[in-house]
């Protein structure tokens, strides 16, 4: 099987299964994240007191990390949901947001980055400060390219973590017994770095995706890195499809967010088929 | 007066009397929810910090308590909101979302139960749990239907609580002196469940219209639960009202939520009176 | 340079710098209010944990304090942030919204105050009672007129704080030593009462365009209560111009957010040039 043809099993996979997505996410995109879930054909949750963290992540299948806003209240439900999820063998998703804006938030971030997320999702610039775990002061827009990014992701993805760099074209880089494969798709929409939540939604969709490949028999060949990769990947191809077919329809903004949504709803697996990817394979790990 | 004769005169004077409605409610969903009361014609105020709360419930019309996302502000702050409406004699609506989920959140659900809402509104699964009073792990979509939910609603309507469930067909269960009542509505749109907070904000916007229902001459005549029971059957009307309107506007979730704002401030009282209901009287309470 | 020009050249200028915005807003809004400085032009973050906010707002170029949902947090957050922006003498905006509804909340909002935003933003109601420093419990909605509200904000503007008074026509109100100056802008659009977090919004996008100004050339010549009036005069004439390009095509509070979104993506100088202004200027500070 190539990506496309896994691209199109784990779409059929995520509507079929719906898997139920945990998210502790910063609570400026927890509507606009619902929702793409919600359209894509998995299940939101933002869960995040202390109290019913573990409890749910019991039942979550998917799990996303995101300390865009962060309460007290999330960071003791994320370490809570973390243990739970890693007691059960269940891959999650760790978002570096805001990597490196104070020292607090950078050293919670390393906290989770160390509890073994099965992907790390974000910019370039963040996934480059987490990667040399070296933290500077900087807002949140990146101010590195992804290629910037591909020795930092290949660092990541030598410890087992698939890493997956957004930007206007995207970098998904995992590594096991057959070398560090790199995978990246362009073509996306310039309205999305206008609307935000884009890429926190990202996260959790590629949540949503390494839960439902964990149970689709096609995937159960790969390695764990693979598997988790095509999820990732997948997830993307996913994203640029919906921002291509809504690019056609906007007047802007805030248009094109609505027509993401329905792109989104509408994907087929020949939709996902058809934006242009590359698959590089390089040196064993 | 028939249900689309309360419909169409509470309509009226929802608008005319623009009640304020206190929203303790999920971040998620925060945003939607408020734009669904002003698109409807009440005014949302969402005040969740304990040092607020009783102040301003003082001044609301409208009471809903949903622990979506709760914090320790909002589980205090739904103590001092709920102690202040009930003093003053004001309806007020919980939303048990979630319950089940673990055991510190259903123990508060149970505990703002115990305190006298005038409705409850959930999913089948919501309201049949709440009526046994017992919590089993689950997700916050519903494994019920709603037909299985009628038992369990008219228990919680024998306390005197009218009972609203949501889903693919909506029922409200109410008793008075003249019998148990059950209102069904139908005829929604197959894109709600695919937008987030549509269910939370139908609970919004009952507490607007049992708050404007309170003091509308035309429903005081009617027992309290049945007034009551009329407003919840009104907010389910004006939804599925929008609901059928931007189904044929919508090519997906995305543009539907749109549409559904824009519907739910067009709806006029011929619309709701286009709604297929019925209305069925059982055994006296 | 009149204020179609400094408009014009202010608009360019936010564009061009994209302003780093920090808001600490209330969470019903967090969406909107990124979503319109990211479509304006500027860069959104909230960020509201008192671990971060101190070091953020020390790489961050504009600041909205808005205790619309306060947390602790945030309370933290807002005394820290403050401290660093009047340090580093970077102009910053208070958003009294909810003043009066506590006495809790009315201290918080005095307590900023007193601590010398560049800019108040408010309704009639909230900008009265702040100059008023007297709260009486009321809703979030305004009871004034922006008539009403011009002595209250003449009495700021002594103080030199620039007074922006948002209602169906807006006036913004600030004293340099060639007396005490009125810009109003009308001509908005009758869906923007219907839309959540229009007026918050309103004062993230007066923060970017302050934060910009400061750095402009052109209005270097300007006084700084000029130069602030003049910024925020530009955020009101930005969505003036998207509210009424939005209502052309919008049918209802729904289609006509994303539409707004799409008007402040898409507007020009010109755009703004054409609203409708007037600016008198009354006896000297």
């Amino acid at each position: 099987m190539e990506l496309k043809d896994y691209a199109g099993t784990l779409l059929e996979s995520l509507r079929e299964r719906t898997p139920l997505v945990h998210c502790i996410v910063n609570t400026v995109v927890q509507q606009f994240a619902a929702n793409v879930l919600l359209a894509a054909g998995a299940s939101p949750a933002m869960i995040d007191h202390e109290a019913d963290a573990a409890d749910f992540a019991g039942i979550a299948d998917g799990l996303l990390i995101n300390f865009g806003t962060p309460t007290s209240h999330q960071y003791l439900s994320a370490d809570a949901a973390i243990d739970t999820f890693n007691q059960a063998g269940k891959p999650w998703v760790l978002d570096p947001v805001g990597f490196g804006i104070s020292a607090h938030r950078t050293s919670r971030i390393v906290r989770a980055l160390n509890s073994g997320p099965a992907v790390v999702r974000g910019n370039a610039s963040e996934v480059i400060g987490l990667a040399q775990q070296s933290g500077s002061a900087r807002g949140t827009d990146s101010t590195h390219s992804v290629d910037d990014a591909l020795g930092a992701a290949a660092s990541l993805a030598q410890t087992g973590i698939v890493a997956a760099v957004s930007g206007e074209s995207d970098a998904i880089v995992f590594a096991d017994d057959s070398g560090t494969h790199t995978v990246t798709i362009s073509g996306g929409s310039p309205y999305m770095p206008s609307v935000i939540g884009t890429g926190c939604s990202l996260g959790a969709l590629t949540a949503a995706y390494a839960a439902a490949a964990a149970h689709t028999p096609q995937t159960q060949d790969l390695s764990q890195q693979a598997r988790t990769g095509m999820a990732a990947a997948t997830a993307h191809l996913h994203f640029t499809s919906a921002a291509q077919s809504a690019h056609k329809r906007a007047n802007g903004p805030g248009t094109f967010a609505a027509h993401f949504l329905d792109g989104l709803y509408a994907a087929r697996p020949e939709d996902l088929a058809r934006i242009q990817t590359t698959w590089t394979t390089g040196g064993t790990a």
